[in-house]
């Protein structure tokens, strides 16, 4: 057994339990443990050793990857490690904010260990497959010296040195992803409201955020450069419906709080003169963030 | 020349010359009219007759489509058609709302023609692909007989008999579109406020939305059968986020509206001991539509 195949996991919720599952699958000399021990019980059957503390865990190998409900979990198994984790790569992919992952960093540090900062998107069920994307960041050699374990779980982007940077990454996807639910959700209440048969108003609501890809790059570099072209139809076409679209909803009794803003954004774009600009141009109105 | 490769197109605004130019490339005998005449000549170039009038655009040919700015432009060029509607089908693709194209569809009954209403998602260059979508709604033996000629457009939902079938269908798809744009607009501060490159973002965030579309669908299913897996995840284990996401937006300044209100239809979700569902189970803590 060398070093490279020892892994330890802590926590084995359903995210921990599917990583403590692969690295078994794949091979690895896996350490697990979890604060109700009952749940090690699938993975020690599957082959793993099952540890009495999180603190045993760590010692046993020298990766331990983390997965436990929020940074507040992790903060106190951080606490009960004591002097385990000197010379230990601690890999954290607990979703948590920037701040505490800069914070589980600085820990490591203080107590001699590397440490790496991970978030997963995607279903328990994809750990190990390609759909699921992973982002870590923290020391770029303790990165590449543990890439080809991390990749067991499957694709991953890593975004540099800053610890906090993948939860940055993750907060940042999650929001749009969410953005998107929370609009198709209430657009779900129009169509019903409408009599439409709310499946098939997915389908094609499927089809065409399945065309939006292409369209988020050419925002962002828009975006970049300052440079609006007309994308989705100048915004003097596109105000003229606005009206009619928040009228709609609003007879139906149905949320507009977005589209309102819009056709706040799509007016003021148009007064200050940029009537043929796009969709994107609506960033330069945005509020400035003011931190 | 038969009946059937005869077309008229009033309104030759970006979308309407590209819909006159389709048809005539595709061998239509093709009559344009606009409000303002020189805008159709490079379409008499390419071999359209010119109209004098709207009026005079319908009665060249049986069938006549309209693609004007918005509902008020449609009103006025109906008002001046006069008698020229009898017996002539009208195929209004301009963007309007579902009142709207309901009343063109009682003026047009009024007047002796058959009415078509149809709205278009997708940008004048790509009429005539595959990537454009139109809907249509009206009568539908009228649609039958014309499916061929409006077809040439680009692929066609029928969505049945109510005229403002279509236009409810648009402004749904429209407002999902904004609602994830938006979101991602406003993300984009947050990426640019913590250092990141808004392209590279992007592409992460374009495939990540390309993994949405069958999610879309799961949850309407949830929606329709009242039956809500944990998409996503369990809330209780999303909601366990929320607190971080939205500290994080609001200590960089930007924009948490649809955050905070999915935070808290998550903990009333929750509350209501349901923190084994999913996201989509957000729908039954709506607000119930009040029209
Ligand atoms: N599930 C998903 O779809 C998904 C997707 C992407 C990312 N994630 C992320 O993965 C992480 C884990 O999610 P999950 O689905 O595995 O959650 P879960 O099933 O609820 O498991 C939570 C884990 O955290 C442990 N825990 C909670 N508080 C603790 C504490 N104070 N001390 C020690 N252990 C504690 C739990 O231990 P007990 O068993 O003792 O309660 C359990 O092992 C979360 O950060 C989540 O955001 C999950
Ligand atoms: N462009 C896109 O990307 C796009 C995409 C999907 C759907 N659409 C829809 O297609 C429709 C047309 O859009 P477009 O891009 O072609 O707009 P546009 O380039 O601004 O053209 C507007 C057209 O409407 C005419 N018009 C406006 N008011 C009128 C009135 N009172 N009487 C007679 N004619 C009038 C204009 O005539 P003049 O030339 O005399 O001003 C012009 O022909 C809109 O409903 C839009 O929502 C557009």
């Amino acid at each position: 057994m060398t070093a490279e195949n020892q892994v330890s996991v802590i926590g084995l919720g359903d995210m921990g339990s599917a990583i403590a599952r692969r690295f078994v699958d794949r091979g690895y000399a896996t350490t697990v443990w979890n604060r109700t021990a009952s749940k090690a019980a699938p993975l020690a059957d599957a082959g793993a050793a099952t540890a009495a503390t999180a603190a045993e865990a760590v010692a046993a190998s020298p990766l331990t990857v983390l997965c436990l409900l929020d940074g507040t979990a992790v903060e106190h198994v951080l606490a009960s490690l004591d002097g385990a984790a000197a010379g230990k790569v601690l890999v954290n992919v607990t979703s948590c904010s920037p701040a505490q992952a800069r914070a589980n960093g600085r820990w490591a540090h203080e107590h001699g260990a590397a440490y790496l900062d991970g978030k997963i998107m995607g279903d328990p069920p994809y750990v190990g497959t390609p759909n699921i994307m992973l982002s870590f960041s923290g020391a770029n050699d303790v990165f590449t010296a543990h890439e080809a374990t991390l990749k067991e779980l499957g694709p991953i982007t890593y975004l540099g040195e800053d610890a906090g940077a993948a939860a940055v990454e993750f907060l940042a996807q999650v929001a749009v992803s969410y953005e998107l639910l929370i609009g198709f959700l209430h657009t779900l209440q129009l169509v019903q409201a409408e009599g439409f048969d709310v499946t098939e108003f997915a389908e094609r609501a499927a089809a065409s955020v399945a065309a939006h890809p292409p369209l988020l790059t050419t925002m962002a570099n828009a975006v970049k450069n300052g440079d609006y072209a007309p994308d989705l139809g100048p915004l003097k076409v596109q105000a003229a419906l606005m009206d009619d679209l928040i009228g709609h909803r609003e007879c139906l009794g149905v949320d507009a709080l977005r589209m309102r803003e819009i056709k706040g954004l799509m007016d003021a774009r148009i007064a200050a003169g940029h009537g043929d600009q796009g969709f994107s141009s609506l960033f330069a109105q945005l509020p400035k963030p003011t931190p």
